[in-house]
């Protein structure tokens, strides 16, 4: 039998939901910044706007927790029609520093599986975010022995996932991407060429769902963690 | 007569106040915020607190207009001991979504010494800062064919350069940097053994401000302007 994956020198890993966790925090915030003005309107309400007020902002602000901290300010005043508290938009601002400073909570098995992989492929890193955050994340998740290259993007579409292997001259069909988001890390690879393995995490970001047609031919495959690679590949 | 520049193969440019203004949409956003809050301090106390905030913020928001921000947002409620008002809070995040917003305006001669330089080398951009600022900035400069690559870096010392070099695979005696900030343009350069070109911006933030022993050899270049390049080039 002829293994899909024997073409595979570089396997690019997704780092936030991937190899550590991310969106939890992100939930714990928008909860906690509904119950900071739950008073102005019902939780459920501002957990809706906030998501509005994150897309209205994207194409300003980008992916992060800085953009994020701006948005629900920006949200604070909207929302309690200018009478929301200074003590209030303090706290928001720690909320997005407290983010900032978490430490990084990797995923299980994700050391072990680096480590064995690292044996027979390249590895890299390609993920979207704010820059130092991201650095600031694999500098202290321990894993940056084990990457070639990381690649922090402004945003992860066919194009930029384009530019990225012409400018680390991987072929397509030498490629192999694994992720938590079949938007970001899994459709654009499988439209270049390339293989893809989705790792769903438990929360995903509205944001990044997207409906797949199930009747279209599944040119990925869905693993439940992490630690499954290793006996697909091998 | 030896061309001490004659083993360049590749020049790296800086973006900010190198190829297009920016320090300039820095001070103007400083000043309409000093006016914003002058009931509280006067003009000249709240710019250097503004400073002192942003200082404080940088290992935790980095660089870029995002960070700026929130730092300003931070110190309107510290500066105003928590009455500041809705509306202000409001003009400060206006502040910043136009100068995310500001169109590129190219300094003086940019494009023609880019269009000369990139028939006989390999020209890069290195520039520090938000990833999708630059990059749109990048976009919106019309300069983007002119470079083989692209880099935004978190920061701008002499590691982030060894790692940017050895990645690219350009040896540092190779390598020429032009830009204008002494301390992340140049002086790290030097230290490395690449060359490096300053071309000071009439305006430097107080942060990228360093004291050079005069007495030292002076192991690079001022111009004035960037046309200047050209001729020392050839």
């Amino acid at each position: 039998m002829i293994n899909e994956y024997q073409n595979i020198k570089v396997i690019g890993f997704d780092a936030d939901d991937t190899l550590w966790v991310n969106e939890t925090y992100f939930r714990d915030a928008e909860t906690e910044f509904s119950k900071l003005l739950s008073r102005f309107e019902t939780e459920n309400k501002i957990d809706k706007e906030l998501f509005n007020m994150e897309i209205k902002n994207l194409p300003v602000y980008g992916y992060g927790v800085k953009g994020f901290v701006l948005s629900m300010v920006e949200l604070a005043l909207e929302l309690s029609n200018n009478t929301v508290s200074n003590n209030t938009i303090s706290k928001i601002l720690e909320i997005g520093k407290e983010m900032i400073n978490k430490p990084v909570e990797l995923l299980n098995g994700v050391e072990d599986v680096l480590k064995e992989l690292s044996k027979n492929y390249k590895l890299i890193v390609a993920t979207k975010g704010d820059l130092l955050d991201q650095e600031r994340k694999l500098k202290k998740s321990g894993l940056l022995d084990y990457f070639h290259h990381i690649e922090v993007l402004s945003d992860k579409k066919e194009e930029n996932y384009s530019r990225l292997l012409k400018h680390l001259d991987i072929k397509p069909e030498h490629f192999l991407m694994i992720g938590n988001s079949l938007k970001s890390d899994v459709l654009p690879l499988v439209a270049l060429g390339a293989k893809a393995i989705h790792i769903p995490f438990h929360t995903t970001w509205a944001h990044e769902e997207v409906t797949v047609n199930p009747n279209k031919h599944k040119s990925y495959r869905t693993l439940e963690n992490l630690s499954e690679v290793i006996s697909i590949l091998h």
